[in-house]
């Protein structure tokens, strides 16, 4: 480990909190440089919907290079970005009754993100953009501009620019309709809130703590972009792919958005972003907008074999049947240990455990020391996230929340002994 | 191709200038579906130093695979990412006495110009930056503030943010000493150009048109940086990994700059970016920028198996030798074809044949239909831009260079049929 | 009036309502120079609280220039402006308890109110402020960027740098509590509104259309900006110098604001602007901020002649008399005119009487024809808005009203007409 | 003076250099409260062009107050407007071929760049501006972005929004082109500086130090503004109104700006701001840009006295007479201290003296005791300023002149003294 500490700068996070070195993995278990086996619940932050090294993908990958398939093209067009082109079109956007067009972009999905607000202010001309609070959308300027947690800005980047932030649902408290709150704000043009080009939103806050917003929620969000002309971009960066059981999040809301951002798992694994845009948006001219490694051909070749989980409705299904074992253990835990204050919250299979100040981020340490990898989230780490793979294996996922339960059950014992004076 | 045109933004580019679907790619040759062949002077815009499926990075892509190595692993310790900081370290850092620390961002060159300008602003506490005319430094909102091309700019996106333009060497005319201008600029407190927190610069600039800095202007432009404090980033993202010759661009210069953003051909082929830093500035807390791809493991593969060509200091021979047949072609040409109002500029293997308004790129056009790859420069792609593989073959090199004296000579013989009128 | 056509911007505006040439003024009556004669509830947009040619004030000024008084004297001191210093500290700031230190700005509101954001964003080194809706700070790019009026608003001028605008009292509708929804953008740090340096705030709107905020919602600020050390900007330009009943208008709340903008009639007509600060907030350096008109001499000797109206607490009680007469007409009017659909708010001497879309306006006209200068408030002028100088004459007064009276039922009966068809 | 401690702001600033009460001041003769007189080379920083208490003036403005005359008139039509009106139409643009319509603002010089800055933008659709180094324009936000200065910057005012600075005629040295540098930049649209709405500039800059522009500078800097389609805004605050020899101080160069700023003297003395424009450029709505203070009638009465000073071409002859004397007597004190590597610079009756770092600052301070006002102009305050009234006698004029002589030889004898150590 000691080049990580020597080499690598101070930013480093997850080395930090898991401090092995990771050698191999498969579906959803990782193995460490000794051998030792990690089960997955963190699916490289919503990158791995499909596991590590998912074998289709694998074989797909190794096929390519031993064709000395282009590797790196830009926006040249290669067989293989024909071919996941055509997948998508196929298997994702025609049975889904969807028309867009697609923007290969730098693949990550702050890049994308950036392209969605340029395209959107460029179109409307005007500078300003909607977001929300506990939003996260990513951290190069632009991305950073609309992501609301603290811990990413610094008074001297400058990153407030031409952005208002409004309440996510159920920011103002239950029963508050924050919808309202901003039609308040759009009618009156003296709000000093400017008609804004667009309204980022994520369906499901993953880093913001796991926050769903409700289906009736979007709609209205839909309706008020429909009613003040202003663009509509679902970020579904983190949880589209599947995550809350349909390909795209915002299809259990029935909405139609006029921008998609999707990165992560869209390339199997592998960098890639992608932003999908109404065709009468599609106002770009030539070149307008590029990056080096928009046309990263490895990742289309993976994600089209990823596409092929989606030709039948059968994922629906599996994510369903999974996120309901989660919803059900998660609810037991957080009834069987009322001393850390659970709040239970997710839809499909992404859910958030939200437990009292600094409990969360104990709960993962000591779940890592017993073989689990899971990740925290929330503005204050407050939240334990559980995103394993779409396709992790029953026995695997039942194990991995056994895991959860022994080291919250560990931790309220720890707690007991700090209260009682026990040695520990 | 119709799925291209259907389905894809307008905003495609290099599709358009070479209307073909490729498949497949060994070295510095190009083949399309129909098993056409074409020579590669692209070089995936500097992504390609190395060849294309350079068979040393295919064979331990390949193995890795098989092995089920960790692809995605965020910033968690992996054997490949170990591999590849030791031998950064070892082959490249220490042998040239350089002591930086790595930060890995988004796997774009724009990522980490958005890292490197956020921590010079965080450092010094000051929002200006300095940046030069013509220089391109990505189109992220933040490296968007400090490039210069006007092409990708846009009133509403609010690009211009605490940036201030100094003129590169040789903008303002032969002779003329801009880093005198810059000197007086910084010394009058009251110039209303604030103290910047750093200055961002490449050494050749690779999109702005070729156009090379000189050593004396390098050296200059360091000690300007040192006497006002501050921070000198150099972008190598293009003209590093051993482009001109030397690994990084600025050993020519025999300077030491702050910060360092690598991207393109650092990845092997793969996307990858990583941001050095002088250890004293590394002052980020844990965590505090991300991005989901920085690690990128099959980048930390390539670039590992990459890095070994310069385990002894052959590369700098063998681009001395190529940079000078590319050179003594190109002044060749430039004599012959006076019509066209030839200039001459490069170093290493980055060099530039600006030609007369609107010619650069029908050259390339016409190189096109002969077999050959290449792209223009320039604000207004005024400058054909010769990029080779640094490993490209000598005879696929002459190849290609006939190829553009017969492109040039086939111009100028439509011009001439068009003056006198004879049937095209 | 050919003049103001030929040689005067298209800007102007109050010439365009009120087309004729203004020959003299005493206290509240206005005369053209045909000798028609006006009744002023306009005061000057509040500059004239104390009437037109206020006898002591104007004996006092051509005493002034006879002796040859310093008239201008940017921050010299002058026997006048000591004179109005001492007056101000004993007959303002002692007897209410309050310790404020004086700075003389540029002799307008808004240049008030931009040295007021530039010391809290330079003490507090947070560049963010809060504004609220349909506030009215001033047109310069500072007091704009906290205006929230759209009609001053342009893209082009980017003045929505560095402020969240947060709603008013009342904004959202009855009974929601708009102090709760800015405390829980506060309390999360990742809200995406960061801690601002400064609250901004009128305790009545004038511009924004006679809004009156509440004695709780203003103290419930007050708490909430010590709570988050936020520092408290009472913007009185309009509203204060007696307008409310107090000198001060967040007197009615006992609150104590950490710095105060005067302006309007503290010149006691002429042109003055002041920022009144806790002394531990003065944190200038010697003539960090200037302006050349900050020592307007002759406002200082009128000012001392109107603060001397202070010297015991009559002023208070004249205020709610006049305003309790002005409260009732207005309500006998509201229930007179229903199919106006009239709202009337107010407080002291600002009253504002809400009109259905377009009345406001014509009724202003209407009341002018009939002798009458009255403007409409609101970002539509939806709302007729009274502000007769403190000093007005009962008479004068009841006659104004009954003008107003009189051209409502003018306006009611050229609708019926309308709508009935009847000749007009 | 103790009032002044105690109860005004830190930010007092001329009340130090010149720790006096002021009573009573007539033409160019100040008298404090003990009677003790000064000679005034300050002249309200460019305020009293015509004197302290012009008998014209003062004679005017008793009458006018007796008369009751609207004192505060908003942007209402009276006869004080319409005769001033009347008067600079006549007196100053017919006779010069001058073609522009006029917009009263708040009265503050950086009110009326403001509006400059806001209609510029407005109209060209282009936020980005080009100010010069050492520019001075005002200190509320948007002026704040033009002017050089840093004293008056700070980080979290986020100032420096959408300027570019360019070289001002001679910053970069004798001999050194700097339009041609401008041109560099403009034409290549890729040099990062976005054509701007428009170039704001002094003829000469009065707080920058005293830097006259060349007529040959002025002249193509105006054509640059014609070849580029940016508009030209001379800021004639401090140098206009006769300060030059001519009422405008760009007629010496025989150009045409498309916008003209004044203040400072126009108000004969009282608080009063004009911007003229070309009538095309007049694309307001009415009522877009107001301010209270607008309608300074006082001024206006003032200002009419004033202009009648104009109405031949005395004043011309007058400002050429006592400039020659000015520049003759302070280049025979360059030549007699060259120990205070002293330097002259100026034009009509605005006359510059560099002086040794801190000299001017201490040259000002001894003449102060010697019965002298002066102030300092530079960055660092290193240049002593002569800005006397347009219609000082001489033999006041060169009583202070001889004072200034006295000043500088007691400096030198107070330096010699301390070198070889003589008792002071």
């Amino acid at each position: 480990m000691r080049i990580f500490e020597e080499m690598e700068s101070e930013v480093r996070g997850y080395v930090r909190s898991f401090p092995v070195v990771f050698d191999k993995a498969e579906g959803s278990e990782l193995f460490d440089e000794n051998g030792n086996r990690f089960i997955d619940f963190f699916a490289g932050a919503g990158t791995l919907n499909y596991g590590h090294n998912n074998p289709k993908i694998t074989e797909a990958l190794i096929e390519y290079l031993q064709h000395k398939g282009i590797v790196h093209g830009l926006d040249k067009a290669t067989m293989a970005k024909r071919e996941f082109m055509t997948k998508f079109r196929d298997t994702i956007l025609a049975p889904r009754g969807l028309q867009y067009k697609m923007q290969f972009t730098g693949p990550t999905g702050t890049n994308a993100v950036e392209t969605a607000l340029k395209l959107a202010r460029m179109i409307k001309r005007r500078s300003n953009v909607i977001a929300f609070t506990n939003g996260y959308h990513g951290l190069t300027m632009g991305a950073l501009g609309v992501t609301g947690n603290y811990f990413y800005k610094d008074e001297s980047y400058g990153s407030r620019a031409n952005t208002a932030f409004m309440p996510f649902d159920g920011f103002l408290g239950e029963g508050v309709d924050s919808i309202e709150y901003m039609r308040k704000f759009l009618s009156d043009p003296s709000s000093g809130v400017d008609l804004p080009a667009a309204v980022i939103v994520e369906t499901v806050q993953g880093e913001g703590g796991i926050n769903v917003a409700s289906v009736e929620w979007l709609k209205r969000l839909e309706e008020l972009c429909r009613e003040f002309d202003i663009l509509l971009i679902i970020d579904d960066i983190q949880v589209g792919n599947g995550r809350t059981g349909t390909f795209f999040s915002f299809e259990r809301a029935g909405i139609h958005p006029d921008m998609v951002t999707l990165s992560k798992s869209i390339g199997g694994g592998l960098p890639m972003a992608l932003l999908l845009m109404r065709p009468e948006l599609d106002q770009w001219s030539p070149g307008e907008h590029t990056g080096t490694f928009r046309g990263n051909n490895l990742a289309f070749v993976a994600s089209t074999q990823a596409l092929s989980y989606w030709d039948n409705d059968d994922m629906g299904k599996v994510v369903e049947y999974k996120g309901n074992i989660i919803e059900e253990e998660l609810k037991k835990m957080a009834a069987d240990f009322p001393e850390l204050e659970p709040q239970v919250r997710g839809v499909g299979m992404v859910w958030g455990l939200e437990l009292a100040a600094g409990m969360a981020n104990e709960a993962s340490q000591e779940a890592f020391t017993r073989g689990l990898v899971m990740e925290t989230a929330g503005a204050d780490d407050q939240v334990l996230k559980f995103l394993p793979s779409l396709l992790i294996e029953e026995d695997i996922l039942r194990e991995g929340l056994q895991i959860v339960r022994d080291s919250l059950t560990a931790l309220v014992e720890k707690q007991r002994k700090m209260i009682t004076g026990e040695e520990s």
